[in-house]
């Protein structure tokens, strides 16, 4: 039987993950101790890894696709398809940058001036090519976590290359950042055969339609109303101006019934407008997944 | 930049007013040690309080809007608009009683028998009043906190006045109703000035008919069904008589489609009966908001 | 008054119950350390028991309709109405096996080497039976609980009859199937005069079918889409065979809205279908109850 | 090599036999899902059973020795020793009782009212012989649990006996106390050939020692002082009569240290009345064993 | 029966009282939403009133004693024999105090600056009379709570007065300190009347011994050592002076054993000394009471 | 200022040594997200570091001194003073071990049938000079965690590197034991500049001797009897040979007091032959240090 492989993240990414593939219709469930997630689909079958283990596994084909970071990627030099971003893991829908970051107040300004230097970061092969491509020689080390806290140690390293989202962790350690290596978000990544293989390439395609479906759907909802004819136009032009809304006859000619989908952040505004133009009986429903 | 300020109430009342606020579409967040909320609206902005302290701050302009129950707006004093009622905070619907109450074998049969005894209570003020019309004298004392032990204690105080929603924690207590001094649910109060000004008045009122659509949705779901046409005349028969339903037509013309909002409490009796009449595929599905 | 009396499951199954009657429009509470839930339906009066005993005071008429197992069912030997299976009470719809296991290194290999034998179950009655009809003399003795441990302590029991879903504890603990004595599910049943009682019985009848209601909504969602009038056919064509969908007009004249019910675990499928025929606009939105 | 087997009871009583035996000096463990728990004594060796079974087992000789309920002990006729009573599963020292029981309002008034009736209890073998002893016949069912609801239900049961420490539940299901079957306390066990067997006897009295001891330091702590040569006749004098305090030369010869053990809950008392006649310096140290 | 009434405070400090009471000897249970604690000493009686009421129920004699901040007892102006004080509710001795603080960039300065000024707090009465002293006229309006906050809202009061331990919450809302109105820890207050009553006095200094005795101990451990009597005076020269150390033979003519009470902040520093000066096998063991 | 600098590790050893310090009569404090711990003592300083690299950061200067694993020392060719061993992370006082373990169906049986193979550790240094010195030529890769599933995916790795303690997740894991890279406990090591100087070492061995006399405490116990004197060599002779004990006279000339310290897992053996030999009212009391 033919099978699509998946390489799941384990740690902070994980429960999302699982989260959002149950929305989009697939149940992974993971006993504990154990790493071979049970999926209810039997073309699909699940590992875990740690997230910079990924794109390695998925370019090895120990897996065919795989879902993480774009640092990591990078950092694993894989050779994979980046097929899409998936914005699934923080409220937030900013990018995690990679910064260099120096104590507050380090002679260092530029990142001309880490010539000579010695530098902690967990993402060493990135943080390498960075200078290597700027001509700069410069100690990377490897760091085993708590790397922020490095910088400030005095005779430990001159700089660090961390993970930053708001940079508030950076500032509590008095930290400055010099220059940025790298951008992230999480990628949907594809084996390179996998994605020559019709199909598992189409299976990648239809699961990938479904998570972003899902995705879409927590941001919107659905509305209703009713409209008297004589009004419609007038609430048709308060509408977003995306899509054509659906309209039902009622019982009574007189009124139509009026059916849209809308943006979750804009019915605060919509409801009281269409309300003064005329629309009744205007209702709000959720909805799982929105496939344009 | 125009902002309407909004008195949230701190206390047992928050997390309820937080999450109203959620559904009717704005994200409140409160940090912790922090009084000034965040909200996902510019115009907007929040400060918490005390509920027993919102009506007053309203009054003297602190803040446009406030929500805090009857009880606290007569105790201040306060000359504001109350715009309306909203019963969120409780299962129940049934209004909170601020009561006179006395030992079950206390002599004190009837509010006149409270002359010259001494009784305890957070919501002096009222209390006073209260006596004051009907020309008994007593003295009110200011109680910090578990008010109702306190008129089972030998030589304290005579009565008690204290704040009781089914009345259990005073028979608990073994106490005894004499009289009622207010009833009390949740109020929108709006500052007199903030209320003539057209803009803060419209942002109110939008505010306001969203919270609203919020609390309806609760207590309401949407039903569907297939119904044939030749029966359709006795299916309506048996709907709530309040709105009129949409019917929409069907591939197959013997059918229509017919769709109705529905009290959830009734609908447990209608859709056996609907079914009975000759509906078929019912479904029922939840609503986020409705706004007639 | 009338009313028809129902006896609830205590332990495992009591949260999951209640749940199901929650969702079916029937709010069952219960206090700690009490029997008697309140349910909102005065027409309605429930006692907890353990499933265990259920059918059997079901059979007395201690209470009208139960919910409980088939293999207490069997066990206790009940005469009663068996009116429906409800499956809710774990992800899985594989039923629970009441199986004979003994050590993996045990000569025991099928059931009639366990002539002469001792055997520790909770289910030993059902056992007892299963021995007796095959004309094997065992000792069946009562256990207390942990029952797949005693199978591996020297000297205790030759085997044990033990409830298993997935295999997986008796495997933990070195155990290996001899044979199966019974399969089991949850079942709605009703005592014999109740079911001729005509009250009682359409009483009993409605619940049900709100029960089924909320359990099938539980596996279905509503899906609406767009759909040029052109390809209708096409897109009608992919749909499941079962129900008739339901077409709605636009106000774009070339478009109709097309919306059905279905399984949702066909969805993942199904939307990538429709998606490449031409449906557009594809939405789907979570269900309370479906009644066909 | 030598071994002395431990049936130890699951359940309720788990974490506090498990407690004593750490403080008596072995440190007993069982990790979850397992029934086999480790001591770190190679002479020991444990197991875990329900307290039902356990003396059953000691009589079969499947362990040496068990702790366990003397009503578990009648009710399985086990033909043990029981070497001694420990009380330590409840800040209480009162035994429970199994109790005869029927609602308040039943016309039973005296255990020969009980002929021909109805019965429900867990302890279903104890409760014939009480019965039959006194020429009563009745139907003795096993209950599976909640055997005090069972009382209230109309057409159930006539009766109940069921366990009770204070009575409160029994009040709370408006029970009334008919007869009392037997009162219970916690029994060390042994199997009679173990206690024929001089390795195991000792073995098994030494450990009763030290659980003995450890209980007993639970209600006991040490008390030291100074006290001047000249008073000590006095001090001496408000000492408890039990035992003979010890009296130590410091450096100063005309003070002496004075150390008893003292009832803990006498020491409140104690060292007013110490200190008045002359004591100082008084310490209260805890203690982990007390063996007189 | 003579009896001794306690006044407890409820709420932050219940269970470190609670917790005192118990190392002193004294069982003091609340069963939730009572108000009468259950004390295991017959002559006592307990009931729980907040901190604020305590000391003008103690004066008024509802209690013969309690347990209650300085602060209340001025605030409420009561008239009672403050006993003794008990340092036991923070980690730190260091007493709390109540201030008056403005925003950091207030052009307050002194409390002069405070005529005419509007000011919140929870302690009304203390602040107008400390205000009155100085000849300052300013509104004093009682504060539900979050008193801090409303220094920093545009409109509201021009200062504060609230309680502080450290000063860190006051920074945290940019609060600058102008004065202080009072410094308070917990007393050990006697209603007048009681304290003349021998037997009522007798009890209330017994108590008091017994909870500083077991305050004293939480800074205090036993120290043991051998000592060759040739070094016997090196040793002791190391010894802190307050205390005569005991001395007592040891079989080996040579050596004699020596023990002291220490505090325990000192025994990291004494410990290597007096090992250095040839004191052998040290022992600090742990102290339940100490009563000089 | 003159300072000790300490490193201490971070991560699951973190509590235990804190816990440790404590005991020793040093609190430390870490705020969450810290890394610099606070001390009760003006002359030592904390930083947190994972056990991986502190010894490297001793032997680099950064930290004076250390607590870590020797396998950790050895991974990173630190070179450091090894003072003493503190075993305080476990109940048990077994060491860890890094063992190569393979799949239990793998054709490799001794360590040199990995020839050409991959290997997965977190100890990569170790393990590559283990292999070295053996001759044999295998690719050691690191592992970022779950090391013990990735012997079970096929095409992965031929075996691994891992930390195990009683071997039961390698069983879990159906992995099989090939060969022991290193066992390791935890060091208090030195940097050896820190070493000559006078006040670190002394500082440093002060600090020790704290450490290990609450290690010892854990471990010990305070025993006291009377015994009379007629029979005290005969008790005598039961006691362990270690240390001499004390002798007290009591009031009453034919008795003694007798006393000792005595380790705990002994006491249990102890207590019943000193009592049969005739000692009386043996107590035994808990310790918080032991320096001998």
């Amino acid at each position: 039987m033919t099978l699509l492989k998946i390489g799941f993240p384990s740690g902070s990414l994980k429960d999302s993950t699982f989260n959002l593939f149950e929305r989009a219709g697939y149940k992974v469930r993971l006993s504990s101790r154990s790493y071979v997630p049970s999926i209810n689909d039997p073309e699909l079958e699940g590992l875990m890894f740690r997230a910079q283990e990924i794109a390695q596994y998925v370019d090895r084909g120990v897996v065919d696709i795989g879902l993480t970071g774009k640092d990591w990627i990078l950092e694993s030099e894989a050779d994979v398809v980046e097929v899409d971003e998936l914005v699934y893991s923080k409220v937030s829908s900013r990018p995690v940058r990679w910064v260099i970051a120096v104590p507050e107040d380090s002679p260092i300004q530029r990142v001309e001036d880490l010539q000579g230097c010695r530098i902690a970061s967990e993402l060493v092969g990135a943080t390498r090519r960075f200078l290597q491509e700027r001509g700069i020689e410069a100690e990377v080390e490897f760091s085993w976590g708590t790397t922020e806290v490095k910088a400030g140690i005095p005779g430990l390293v001159d700089a660090i290359v961390e993970l930053t989202e708001t940079g508030s962790s950076l500032r509590a350690n008095r930290l400055r950042i010099v220059d940025t290596i790298c951008e992230s978000t999480t990628r949907f990544i594809v084996n390179k055969a996998a994605w020559e293989d019709s199909w598992k390439r189409e299976k990648a395609e239809n699961l990938l339609m479904l998570l972003k479906g899902a995705l879409e759907a927590e941001l919107k909802v659905g509305l209703k109303m009713n409209v008297a004819r004589a009004k419609l136009e007038e609430v048709i032009a308060k509408l977003p101006a995306l899509h054509t809304p659906t309209v039902s006859n009622q019982l009574d000619d007189d009124w139509v019934a009026l059916e849209i989908i809308a943006d979750e952040r804009v019915v605060r505004d919509l409801i009281p407008q269409l309300k003064r133009v005329g629309a009744e009986g205007i209702i709000e429903y959720p909805l799982n997944k929105v496939v344009y």
